[in-house]
């Protein structure tokens, strides 16, 4: 028999290309000769405010445990999320970010012969994912690059388990209302896991976007994710949390690695929850840096689709890509998403009002120079 | 279809009982309404020792940094690691804990059909990671509570992907030397991926041990898995890495989550690589704490079991439950065994002196009364 390990695995980590994450700003300034101070990132959908202050506190006063084991329970922050939520403990699930959310649930209801319904234009982890378990992928045309909801209903058969949802949508940052999320979950068999993405769900507050939490008395086939990472700030620490019910939270903990989050992700996760005031200023800066793009977009004569996440995709109406390069060697890195089947567009983050404008900047300028 | 998301569940995750850890300080306070400062925790083989100071320190540093997604190659700690190894890079699997190594292991290469070997009397999460996978498990019978390695080499047929080895063994402190791993690596079929777990080797350096990564270059099969939660003091930030043929981690590197590792992970875990005073002091309390262990169990007229790590498995020889029941209500947290099919001892980690010495005295006390 072979001896090449690559072969022995199975067929379905065989066919799996990783993840690709946003360039690192040190690599950038490897590749390019760029000094760090230089570079300004908005690639990857982080939170450009300094953490809150009562999260590096809570950290510093918890290094003297460095040595001994989270609390495999995640008591502490259960506690504080129920509490926050109207919830009870047990239905909640933590993970090491949202990403480990959306595997575990993979590997308790995905294997080969089942199959998981996504849209086109969604996050590179729920294809990720499902094919890593082997299942079938089943990826539903987009509407507006927006869910096609209707159609994702009718993609459903004897051998669909999971269906991933996002609301606001990565990367494209459309979002559907509650009319059409209750009109969905009603078409969806009850058999049929309905994992509602709500990673970006913060800076849509107030908004017409619908609360996921308020659907799960209603529907028992509902998970709703959530993550630290984004308007809480902590994408360093890897913490994101599912609720859902009890019976589902409880096979998914069954699957879940004992010490998945680790302590001061815990302690700044319970602190980040306590820092309202610091979701407050997220919201702002990303609701006044939103306007500044758009209004930039719309002096250079660019389209983009409407956004409520902290990000916006930016359409050139050509290939994207050298566009891309030209603002990398300005030290300038935003995230191109022709992986995700959008070679015309780039998605920005939004940054400070500082980082936003260098950006403009430097765009103003490489598409002068062609 | 039934709408029961445990029995929607694949068969394997229906079957998984969560690894259980040891009980956590608050949970015995509150359970008996002690102190939390009254409790002396020896159950979970953490280091006694107080963290690092250049690991708080280079935590404390990047906590600017907390919004910003980790970097998910781990450039900067695997250079850190090759360099000290005298490895490439390519070789590294970096994971959220040695545990997370497992598991990746079990998610690459097995699958129902498949089977993995390991002994009696092993660390709990073997089997753990290979019945989610589905696949069957060898349990070998030990030879005096240590690997039978000849027996176990006998046990591998044509479906056997995956060996697991620890050394020094969880939760006996068992070993073997260098001539037994070499014997036993020969008989292995190079289509067969052997897993060293070498968690607490570091409390074993300059002893008969061998060092599994002198082996890497004669045998492409092997796989050493270690950690930095036990001699490095950070089991709070879980970091475990796996050091193998390039080939090995690539396919490893598929599987990981992309984030899987943390940044204050990150940097503490290259802190502590350059802090060996810090290791050398771990040793020390430990080889000290060893000795006054085994001292107080022979004043008691009790047997142990020798160990080469930072544990020991103490012998009864009548059911340890009361005993661990009576050591709780004193505020004495030890690790019982019986999960392991060891009812009649007692796993207790090396603490500091003066918590080894709460230990031997409540103990003695326990005994006293029956």
């Amino acid at each position: 028999m072979s001896s090449d390990f690559l072969t022995l695995a199975l067929p379905s980590v065989q066919e799996l290309s990783p993840y690709v994450p946003g360039k690192p700003v040190e690599e950038l300034a490897r590749e390019f000769g760029l000094k760090e101070s230089d570079i300004v990132k908005l690639a990857s959908n982080e939170n450009p405010l300094a953490p809150s202050s009562k999260v590096t506190a809570a950290i510093t006063e918890a290094l003297p445990d460095l040595t001994r084991y989270p609390d495999g329970s995640g008591f502490a922050l259960k506690e504080k999320l129920a509490h926050r939520f109207n919830l009870e403990t047990e239905q909640i699930t933590l993970g090491n970010g949202s990403n480990d959310i959306l595997e575990l649930v993979a590997r308790a209801w995905l294997a080969p012969g089942r199959n998981a319904i996504f849209s086109e234009y969604s996050f590179a982890v729920y294809p990720i994912a499902t094919l890593a378990s082997g299942a079938e992928c089943r990826q539903v045309p987009a509407k507006n690059y927006g869910h096609d909801l209707e159609a994702m209903a009718a993609a459903i058969d004897d051998n669909t388990r999971v269906i991933f949802i996002a609301n606001p949508n990565n990367p494209t940052g459309t979002w559907f209302d509650q009319a059409a999320l209750n009109a969905f979950l009603r078409k969806v068999p009850n058999n049929v896991l309905v994992v509602l993405d709500e990673a970006y769900i913060e800076y849509a507050e107030q908004s017409d976007l619908p609360d996921g939490m308020d659907f799960l008395s209603r529907y028992s086939n509902l998970l709703v994710s959530r993550t630290f990472s984004k308007a809480y700030g902590l994408a360093a620490l890897r913490v994101g949390y599912a609720v859902s019910s009890k019976e589902i939270a409880e096979v998914l903990n069954r699957v879940r690695q004992p010490f998945n989050v680790n302590s001061l992700a815990f302690v700044a996760a319970c602190a980040a929850l306590d820092d309202q005031e610091y979701l407050e200023r997220s919201r702002t800066m990303n609701n006044q840096g939103m306007q500044q793009l758009e209004e930039g977009f719309k002096r250079l004569g660019l389209s983009w689709i409407p956004s409520r996440g902290n990000f916006i995709a930016v359409d050139f109406q050509r290939d994207a890509s050298p566009i891309n390069q030209e603002l990398l060697q300005k030290g300038v890195i935003v995230r191109p998403v022709a992986g995700y089947g959008m070679p015309t567009f780039l998605r920005v983050s939004i940054g400070t009002q500082a980082e936003n404008q260098r950006f403009l900047d430097a765009l103003t300028e490489v598409l002068k120079q062609d």
